[in-house]
Order: C-alpha cells, then sequence, then structure tokens
C-alpha cells in the first residue's frame, strides 16, 4: 500500500511542486471581499514592507515632467507567523497593478498567479468586480480567439509578431468581419493591448451582450525597433530607438518602419488571411499616446483607408501642422473621429490641439473625457466606450 | 523649446516607466558569456542573497518520497553598490529555470523579462544557445500560430481553453493537416507544453528544417477540474481536486471529465474548425506523467481514434491491468507506440511495467531513455525526438 501511495503521488506532481511540501501553507493574497482587498505576503525576517498599488489613494507629486499623479505606498503591517497584511478598503470597483516591497527591494506577491508586464516593470494585478468593471472580467460564454500571429514584413525584412483576436463564431460561417487595428504606446508592444487593455475580455463582454458589432481587432507591435516584445526577442540590432530620435521630425512621428509595415504588409496579411471586409468601412485605426501619433500620420497619409479613426491620449504635439493633416480626412470622408483624454492626461495639451483644428475645419468627432490619468485606466475605458461605435 | 521636449517626453512613457527615472541604470541579468551564466540583483540591504537554479550542481536528496534530485541553492555575493552577483561557468547548452533569494525570500530577476509559470510557481528562465538547445530558440522564420481558443464542452457544460499550435503557411492552401494531442502532467495546464515545453518553438525549427511534418498541435487543459489555467479562472467551485480522488480508481486513471470532453468535445471542435485528416492515421496522444495515464486510458477505450500514441515519464502503475488496456490497440493496430522515460525518472517503475507488457505482446514501439529526471527538461528532449517520427 505505501509503495502504491508513494507511485501515484509522485506521478502527479512536476519536480518544483515538491519544493512546496512541508513549508508555510499558501497565503490567500489577494483577498478580495466585496470592495475591500487584503495583500498578505510572509517576510518573517523583513525590517519594513511596503505595499504600492493602483487601489491606494493617489497623490499629486512634482515630478522632473511638471506635476503628476503618483500612487503613495503604505506599510503593511506584521502579524503572526511573519505574514505582513494590509487591506484597502472600500475600492471603487476596477482592474488594479500592484507590488510589494521588502526592504526595499521591489517583488511580485508569490501567491498571486495574475502577473502582468508593462514594458520592462513586472507587478500583479486584481480586479474588484462592479458595474464598471465587470466588463473587464473574462465573459460567462462565447468567447473568442487571442492569436500571437507572426507576419512576414517586406518593411522590416523579417517576421514581426502581432495579437489578433477573433470573435466567438469566426470561421463557423461565411461572414466577414470588418476589422480594429488597435495601437499600443510608447514603451508598450503587441502584448499591452489583450494583457494590460484586457481588449479580449472588453470584446468578448461587448460582443456577447450585443453593445458591439462582432469585429477582429489586430494588436501589432507598433515599436519600430522591436519584432516582438522584449520577452520573446532582443531589439532589432544597430536600430535606432524611439528616444534617440529627433522628437520633432517626421521620422519620429511617421513611426518610421512600423506604419509602412502596418499599410504596406500588416493590412494586406490580415485581409488575404482573414474572412474580413476589405473596405473603407470595414477599417478602423486607433492607437494610444505614441500610437495615436501613428494614427494621426497614417490616417492623414492614407485617408482612402479608413472609416473609423482613434485618438486615445494625443493630438497634435506642438510644430505639426494640424490643418494639413486634417484635411485630406476631412475630404475623404469618415464615419467616426473619436477622441478620448482626460484633462489630468499629461497629453491633454495635444488633444486640444486636435479638437480645435476639428473645430475649426468643422469636422464631426465625438470626444471622450470622462477618463483620469496617461494610463491603461483610461485606455481600457476608452476601449469599453468606443468599440460599440465602430461598424455601425 | 523645454515645453515641445517635455510634451513629447512625456507622450512616450506610460506611467508605470516613470518611477525609473532618476533611479539606479538597469542591470544586465542574466548575462550568457558562452557557457557562463552570470545573474545579477540589487539589493544593498540584504544580508544574505541566493540564487537558485537548474543550471546549478544538482545533488541527489532523500526526500519524504525516496530520493531525488535538487539543484542546491547558491550564495551570491555583494560588489559594489549593493549588487549582488553569482557566475555559474561551463553550464551546458539548454533552457534553464531559476530564481533568487533575498534574506529567505523568494523572487524574480527583475531586470529579466523572460518569466515563466510552472503549476502556481514562478520563475525567470534563459536559454543557454547550443547544439542541443538551439531548437528551443525562436526560428528564424516560417514561424506558426499559437492561439488560445475556447472550446465550448458538453462534458464540462462550459467553454473550456485549450493552446493551438497551428503551422507556418496553415490555411493559405486546402492542405488538410495531422494533429497532435499533446497533454500535461499534473498540477500542469493548457499553458504549460507552449510555455515550459517550448512547444511552439520547437515544432517551427523542426518543421523549418524538414525534420518533422507541419502539423497542428493541441494543447488542451486536462486538469479535470479547471476550464483554463488558475491565473486566468479558479477551479470549477465544488469539484474534486486530483489530490482528493481515490488514487486507485478508474476515476483517478480516467481523467474523469477531462478524457471525455478529449473525445466527445475537443476532437470533434478540431474536426469541424481546422483544415486537418480526420482519420485515424492523422491523430496522434501524447502525454506526460498525469496525462501519460490519460494517454494509456483513452488509447484503451479509444483504440480506433490514434495512430501514434507517446506515454512520456509515465506507464502502468501497480494494480492496473495492463494487457486488458494494450490488447486493444493491438488489435487495432497503429503506427507508432513511443515511450521516454530515463532510469532517474521517479515514475520509470511505472514505465518498465508498460514496456514489459509490451514486450509480452509482442507490440512494437520506440524507447528513448537518454533523458533525466521527472522534469521539463526532459519532456522538452521527448518532444523534440518524438515529433519527428509522426504522421510519416
Amino acid at each position: 500500500m505505501k509503495k502504491t501511495v508513494l507511485t501515484i503521488i509522485t506521478l502527479i506532481f512536476t519536480t518544483s511542486l515538491f519544493a512546496q511540501f512541508g513549508g508555510p501553507p499558501r497565503l490567500v493574497s489577494p483577498e478580495i471581499d466585496g470592495n475591500n482587498i487584503t495583500i498578505r505576503i510572509r517576510a518573517p525576517k523583513a525590517i519594513k514592507v511596503e505595499l504600492n498599488g493602483a487601489f491606494l489613494p493617489v497623490q499629486v507629486v512634482e515630478t522632473p515632467m511638471g506635476r503628476m499623479p503618483r500612487t503613495m505606498p503604505v506599510e503593511m503591517k506584521e502579524g503572526e507567523d511573519g505574514v505582513w497584511e494590509y487591506t484597502a478598503k472600500d475600492v471603487v470597483p476596477d482592474f488594479y497593478t500592484y507590488t510589494v516591497s521588502v526592504d526595499g527591494i521591489q517583488m511580485l506577491d508569490p501567491n498571486n498567479l495574475k502577473v502582468i508586464r508593462n514594458g520592462r516593470n513586472m507587478s500583479n494585478y486584481l480586479i474588484v468586480p462592479g458595474e464598471k468593471s465587470n466588463v473587464f472580467l473574462e465573459a460567462k460564454e462565447h468567447k473568442g480567439t487571442l492569436s500571437k500571429v507572426w507576419y512576414p514584413s517586406a518593411a522590416y525584412g523579417a517576421e514581426c509578431r502581432m495579437y489578433v483576436y477573433t470573435p466567438y463564431g469566426y470561421g463557423e460561417t461565411n461572414k466577414k468581419y470588418p476589422v480594429l487595428y488597435l495601437q499600443h504606446g510608447g514603451g508598450g508592444d503587441e502584448d499591452a493591448w489583450s494583457s494590460l487593455g484586457r481588449a479580449s475580455q472588453i470584446m468578448d463582454n461587448l460582443i456577447a451582450q450585443g453593445k458591439a458589432e462582432p469585429m477582429i481587432v489586430v494588436m501589432p507591435n507598433a515599436t519600430p525597433n522591436q519584432l516582438a516584445s522584449p520577452d520573446v526577442l532582443d531589439p532589432i540590432e544597430g536600430s535606432t530607438d524611439l528616444f534617440s530620435m529627433d522628437m520633432e521630425s517626421d521620422e519620429f512621428h511617421s513611426g518610421g518602419v512600423y506604419t509602412k509595415s502596418l499599410v504596406e504588409d500588416i493590412i494586406p496579411y490580415v485581409e488575404s488571411h482573414y474572412s474580413v471586409i476589405a473596405k473603407k468601412e470595414g477599417r478602423a485605426l486607433v492607437g494610444l499616446s505614441m500610437g495615436g501619433i501613428y494614427t494621426l500620420y497614417t490616417t492623414a497619409r492614407n485617408p482612402e483607408l479608413f472609416d473609423y479613426i482613434g485618438v486615445l491620449s494625443m493630438g497634435f504635439t506642438p510644430g505639426r501642422d494640424a490643418k494639413a493633416e486634417l484635411t485630406p480626412i476631412k475630404e475623404a470622408g469618415y464615419k467616426l473621429y473619436w477622441v478620448g483624454c482626460g484633462e489630468t492626461d499629461m497629453a491633454y495639451d495635444n488633444a486640444e490641439r486636435l479638437l480645435n483644428e476639428l473645430d475649426e475645419l468643422n469636422m464631426e468627432y465625438t470626444y471622450f473625457d470622462k477618463v483620469g490619468g496617461h494610463t491603461w485606466d483610461t485606455w481600457r475605458v476608452c476601449l469599453k466606450e468606443m468599440a460599440p461605435l465602430l461598424f455601425k
């Protein structure tokens, strides 16, 4: 009998799990109880343990770049068995990231498997359910497929990676779908919209509820010197990164090889490999921050391509000829020009220049201002608000 | 000018990156120089920093479950600026996981974006290039697509998630592809074969080099009480987990609802949604450890389904009627019966029972023993060795 048990136990564990035997019990962290969040971490030898989370109160601080909202770390309290704990109360339902810091070293909560990467920074995340945040949770059913696709790029002379969301039911009929091309910002990559942006969950929920048209969402890597996210491939050797460019140059605003690849590689690839409406009325181009710059640039030079345009947390930077950029779009016609930016967003001045110019030119647009700073909290809400207006 | 620079800089950073301003420079970690690996971590206040990595020397230790190979942590050495460092020399080219421990708290290397989850344990990983490990690196070109697919399961009464790899060129012609169904082990989930098992990279490389037939690889979640990996969905409420089952029961060996779903939901879904050879000669069923048990069970009861069978790090546990399980397969006929298990694998006794019975029954098989313990190091190599024999 002993031998049988031994044999059986050994076969259902992979070796890494053995390390757990005899150790202290796993902690429940995060514990989400209504609107209260408790984070726990075992650190018996630590002197000071802090928690930094987007669900903690925000303070506006002076930075070299002006006044910025910043969450302030809070001290966790040591209880029995060296377990440190902090409870944040009455937290507004939303998606939140957090990290802990043990004697000055930032680390992840080892008991929370929900881990996310923002550029080069890792954190944990959690969702406090509620009316605002339910759209970020996994839909109960009728979920779409998220694919990591390598497309051949003549512009880069290599294969580049993008994420493609196909909605529930895709491929089961001959139906042709419209396509939303969704661009991340500076420091991001093709992973960002589906992880930090919860794009799959937002689209699954909106489509299942009949609020958005079933659509394909294409999320390229829009960083000119990357073929794929930096956890998969190193940046292209010898390539110029954004920070070394002359920031008033057309090269900087053009996205260099990326926007070329978007128009010449990505769109043709999608239209020859997926069942799509390969017409202006079936294409939307949306980008946030740096991706918003690329949206402005690309739509101005290809006004025949997109009927739906979205600029999030961005607009015209000083020195750009807004009238020249927008006039081709006005002349070609479009169905939706959507701008999402809040007054506390550091790109607000740019957004205001865009809105003013749209007014000047008598171009119709939708402006959504019920958002906060230059963060994913804003962009998730933008996608949720904008997606229902696309392809209708 | 100042304002322009300010505006531009602010727009290319997402807020989390701001935290980096003014901080110490990023460390290069891991640094891979030939066969030497250097890990660095900044921890100026720490008293003791250790490194635990699969590339460190292995010691065989006594455990409650018998003698097991285990890597021993090494102490890192503090240098200037509170940066701790350790160099492992003459490391055999391979894929390795590691973690660091600062004053007793296990954490990830914050400078390494390559992060991987094994069940409930997170670690970093790195690859030392070389003849053995090059198949684990990203292929230069002709890469396939990896998709996260939710299939509707009548067996579970819900949508379940699986990963589907489609090879380069899939969908560009009317070609029909064979399908490898690849099952993880106990404690794993649908993410395991593509992350820990490097399945996409192995298949990309083998197919690009003409060593393996282009095939679709389906990686389901084979844990009976999970609809998806635990970072995505909590286990099914009220469900029995593996560890609570009577381990000699047929229920335990059957995989309960999972193997039912494999035969009744997954295979029909794949065969109605993908361009596949929907015949015995176009199907392979392979599993490791617990997934090997499910392979034995499923192929015995559905001998008409699979021409290719693979059992990794598993075989017949004591008390199973090996002859009754194998006879239907012998009678139905098959093209490949592949067994991969090394003598240091804790499931070796089980594998030996399988091999003996195959001999008894005069059933042809391929036995691969050039592998080590009950770990992903073994299973990656098994996939690399076995895949070229499939569908030929």
